[in-house]
């Protein structure tokens, strides 16, 4: 019997919709489908959601949950991870409250800035412990990484962990369609190609019979711009870079020095930032926890529509040999795109089916757009230097390198905050010299 | 009206498969299929079969003769070529009969060999000229190469005809499902990889539920190895190099230093050669041209079964945006196939959809096969070198590095051989210095 | 007889350095001196002050001034550029002070930044046109670049240019021994290796039998810190990131985005940052110039003293074959530096000798030093990319992407500055599209 | 006080060259010269000749002898390799008779070929061995690797042992002096550039002020193949392929299928191709040193002039900083000549100074000479994966790719012929499976 398991099954929502996609998916039915969480009251709730999913769904898929970790992975042939380090309380208050000392605000805070370099260095380790266990007792699994900052724990699950894995994200499928969407414009017969970075891959190409649909999203993004959205950031990115990013303007606010800025108050406003997104997001999350959780875990009629996430499609062309592409994240190894160093996570075109993940050769993105990868590179590669070396100063250097840190902060505050943050965390980060 | 461009659509059989196959894809419905041959006999035989074929499918698509190339491929979206330059006579006669002198026998003649090189040094020239009109009148059309030698060419069409190329060759999707039969094992979710150069692409990863085929498969061929049967060149290679390979044993006889030899004429009997096998079949299908032509060219029922020929699937996946795997030929650019030259043509897994002909990332191949495939390597870039250059000393290096033809003459043959056939090709070559 | 040819000669105190240099180099006796300037009055100040040096250095070198460009490089085997595009008045003028009313201090503006651009972008037509004069009269000359901005004229030059060119600045033969006798330590028999890209270079490795002598190096910085000198930039940007650069302090002020910020007025201070540094040097200059051109044009017991700037070394190396090494401004091809853009320009070690300047493979620099450089060939390639394209997006890109323009201005106001900069530049511009 | 040690002293002829020139080179005095043999009574005699030496050359140097390899490498700064494993008797007379028994004749047999590839097989174990003791005891020495085959056996060094080590052939410095000594033309003024692999590097420019040397080389090359000569192979190769090789024709005679062909036997005789051409002279070599012994060894007036070989000027550039360059085997890392295999050790021109050795970029090579040098390469590889693996098959391989051979023998025969070397070998070899 083959068997997926699921690292971090105690986020309910997502596991119903990765799970409950498998047990709808034809040649998915007879796995095993091995829940493991270190919040056993959470697990236990997933264990029922899924069990009510099944019966609703008519899946033969098996429902089991494990208290011990090597136990749920032994023998997977498939691993999806969505594990969170240190909570919303204290960790993600702790990414915002100390740097908001400094005067640095942030709105998501999980992919770089300083948020997302300590979510990466409290991550880290634990991942690397995960691929241990793999490495044991699954060595050939493939694993699909969901966790966030996905580019740098990708990159350390492959390059320090030895493990087979993709990074995934939805921001790629859903990219054009609610761009679109927000245009009034049609999909139907629209070829588009997206490859950069994860939350910063860059809609290369959009087109119908040849015709490029640019100019048309142009004028129509201009025109929308005069009024408030709630997409201003990314908007305003393209018509300065002539391309779309996959990832929401909040997010992208902060991967640029160009809209917080201490200097510039007034664009907060003007471009519609919601800054300290995330914790607000976190803290509704939880609240609204408890009356999903009945309609979750207690509902004997609870149902499911297949999502668009990525996993079970790719198990599904993994085990039906039907290909299905996704935009994955893989390492640039031999430069897949050309113009961004080697030793990088990138997130291109990948082919699935009965031999896995497997990206496609991009060649050379636009050099304005390589440039602006390189910069949130900078502090990938950085941080990941950090969390394995656990040298102190490749934190400050992943900081410094951080552009909108570095164009809010003097090096010495950014070197006071990294000591700040990285005495908050206690115990959360390993020792560091 | 989106159209499809046939060169050489007088070979009728081959126009049958892949416009039969058009015309029976329902993306691809009210397409124009514009035919266009240098003989416009075959050129009118070839309209007329297709006319009853369109009857017999009820498709919609349009049937055009042109007799101006130009014509032809104007606003073509697809063409598809297998253009033939030289003939059977005089060109593959002079191919076989002036090194059978020397002493050097062939079987096939169209890869690599002295037969391949002067195939590509006739050919090349006419391709160019192809991609120039291209350039002119669809530069955006996707040229789908059929004519052999496949590597040669295709690299031509790219690196010096500036043409949007994919070669394609069938022998990648019959490789398993032929091996397997003459194995009498099931394919049923059998699993594989093939990538290397055409003609030459190794079957990288055949295994079932994780378990390698490999070991069973040897097993097998080594047994049938003790009688005669039609493989046993590709049998042989696999049993000492470990891999098998997509072409077949005719063919793979001549790419190798190892089968015909002087010095071991009793080879030939031993592993089943077939020399001066293309010339004979040749001879062959021009004899039963004659009762075919009436089977297909004045047969008003004329039926066509979909075949495996990738260039229906592959505008099918540009049309409909649902993804298809092809084994395909593009430049090894970044190197996709990272033990192999950047500048050499390599055969791999590449992504169909609307995006076009996508190459996924190989990394290296195991060093023995890499190094196989290096040798014939040699002798095509130093092929295309002589061509682009109209320098005869690269026709001799084409000739001295390669592995059968150094093995079995001296230097001094070599070149009295090449400037033998440099004559006896008289204008179908251009002036070489 | 060997010609060098001097454009840009008018700079009479560079021009003395490199040409007197040379006549007082034995193997490059009898050499031609050709002179080119395009102000004229400049370019005879030069001649005789240089007919001077003849004599007091018995040279048999012959002097010559071209007044047409053609006639000057004509049959040349080597070339010096040492141009200057609109000069102090009004283009340098026009660097600060516009930027200046935005809010956005500079230092020297000779590199990257707001003024490294459009000294870049006005520079670059002059160079290519220069280039097409030397494919026409000169092809096979070694194109000596002192003109900054280096990177990215020596890049146009390569890369658009077609002109075999070195990048050559003084910033790396002085780097070790100014450092040394700032700190007061005994350079004897201590090894070091530098390379980065031109003005922000790193001192890799610097030690003495095998003894790493940073540690002592950081300890002496860390302690000259405590009080005001010149050098404090490089001294903090060392003890932050553990590595020194080649260039000064003033320079690195505006390299990063770490020392000239509004929201930290006080660093200025604390680090002794002299804003508006080249103007004042400018100005200096040009008064200095009246009583200099005395002691240097009018003097005929003028003297000089063999300098350490790289050309008549080189010139030397190239004709007597000796071994000679410099730190070169070279493309970055095939991934000299391995983790920076393979169409950057990188200064690393170079043996000259009769073959010309063979660039040494130095692999990866440090993380944190390839991130910084990174940051700053963001802005190079845009840079060039504008240049040769005549897109004003790809201007606002490159400033857009400069660390230390993107920490102070919104978007807004760069491209608003941009453009204030295009318009007061007039003609000193190609027209942008 | 610095040690150079000497691995496989007992040499006599060559320790007296390297070590003669060592204590002839002033930046050198007050060096241990540590020497190293298996063979004691041999160690013995060097030491002896090398105290006659330091009386005449009046050098403080330190010659002392060793019976423990560690303790002879121990804090080395330098390390001189000149083993020979299996020595004459008996391993180079398998490596010749046992060929000869399957038809396979051989010349030199050091490099690749049959021999090459056993001669490689019993050797890197040791140089492994050595490499631990090197980890152990120095790891930061300079490890010059003078033991052939010089490609596979520093590639070992490096990519498996660890070690910073550069492989030395004296082929490079002598090619041009030799050749235009040999074709009576003057060497003064001539530049000349150098790349390719160990034995088959290209003489790829030479040239005097701007004009090219090569047709008149060729012409004289072409009237003296009139007459038999020593250098004919290598005459005939540049007049065929374009460009002079570095190593001998008795030994390039074995590195490609053109000279020595069983359908050919007259070539023998036509470029003077002497066959078993080592052996002979190790028979000549044993014998002559009966008598050298005396004039080596027991005299007290022994005399030395400092020869070409690089070690002593390496180490010379290494102590005084003065630029030297030498023609270094070192890893094709990124690409240096960029038309061959990244895991290849080339060939090319290294500038040496404090730093160390530097090699210089190449880019690519002319197509045929990249073609012939893949080929070569081919076994390399293989016989170091052989080695590595201890895989009985891939010794096979490499002996089957080695064009030679391959073109001599059948598959069957290659395989034969490698049980019965391998058997031959008894504990020379370890055990393959």
């Amino acid at each position: 019997m083959s068997k997926i398991t699921f690292i971090g099954a105690g986020s309910s929502v997502f596991a119903k919709n990765i799970l409950g996609d498998v047990m709808q998916t034809p040649a998915l039915q007879g796995f095993e489908l091995a829940l493991f969480d270190i919040d056993l009251e959470r697990l236990k709730d997933s264990e029922q959601m899924l069990l009510n999913l099944k019966k609703t769904s008519n899946s033969t898929c098996t429902i089991k949950s494990y208290t011990d970790r090597k136990d749920a992975l032994r023998g997977a042939k498939y691993i999806v991870n969505a594990i969170q380090v240190g909570g919303y309380d204290p960790c993600t208050i702790t990414d915002f409250e100390i740097p908001k000392k400094y005067g640095l605000r942030q709105t998501i805070a999980d992919t770089i800035g300083i948020g997302g370099i300590f979510r990466n260095l409290r991550t880290i380790p634990v991942m690397l412990d995960i691929a241990r266990d793999i490495n044991e007792v699954c060595p050939d699994a493939l694993f699909l990484n969901y966790t966030n900052p996905m580019a740098v724990l990708t990159n350390a699950m492959i390059t320090y962990g030895g493990v087979n894995t993709v990074g995934l994200c939805h921001s790629v499928q859903v990219c054009v369609p609610e761009l679109f969407k927000s245009l009034d414009i049609d999909t139907t017969g629209v070829k588009w190609n997206i490859a950069g970075i994860n939350h910063m891959a860059w809609l290369l190409d959009v087109s119908k019979d040849g015709v490029d649909l640019y100019p048309e999203i142009k004028r129509r993004a201009l025109q929308k711009q005069a009024e408030k959205h709630p997409d201003m950031v990314r908007f305003e990115m393209m018509l300065k870079f002539g391309y779309y990013i996959t990832e929401s303007s909040e997010h992208n606010a902060e991967y640029h020095p160009y809209f917080i800025k201490r200097n510039y108050p007034e664009l907060i406003e003007r471009f519609n930032i919601p800054l300290d997104e995330y914790p607000r997001r976190c803290v509704e999350q939880i609240e609204k926890w408890k009356t999903m959780r009945e309609e979750l875990v207690n509902n004997v009629n609870l149902e499911h529509h297949r999502s668009h996430e990525y996993a079970s499609y790719i198990f599904e062309a993994m085990e039906t040999d039907i290909p299905f592409k996704i935009g994955g994240n893989v390492m640039n190894t031999g430069g897949l795109i050309a113009n961004l160093p080697r030793e990088a996570c990138v997130e291109v075109p990948c082919l699935v089916d009965r031999n896995g993940v497997q990206p496609t050769y991009i060649g050379n993105l636009p050099p304005q757009l390589a440039a602006l990868n390189r910069t949130n590179i900078n502090t990938q590669l950085l941080t990941l230097e950090a969390a394995v070396t656990q040298k102190k100063e490749h934190i400050y250097h992943a900081a410094m390198l951080d552009p909108h840190t570095s164009a809010e902060l003097s090096m010495d505050d950014i070197v006071a905050m990294c000591d700040d943050l990285i005495e908050a965390h206690g115990d959360w980060l390993p020792q560091y010299k």
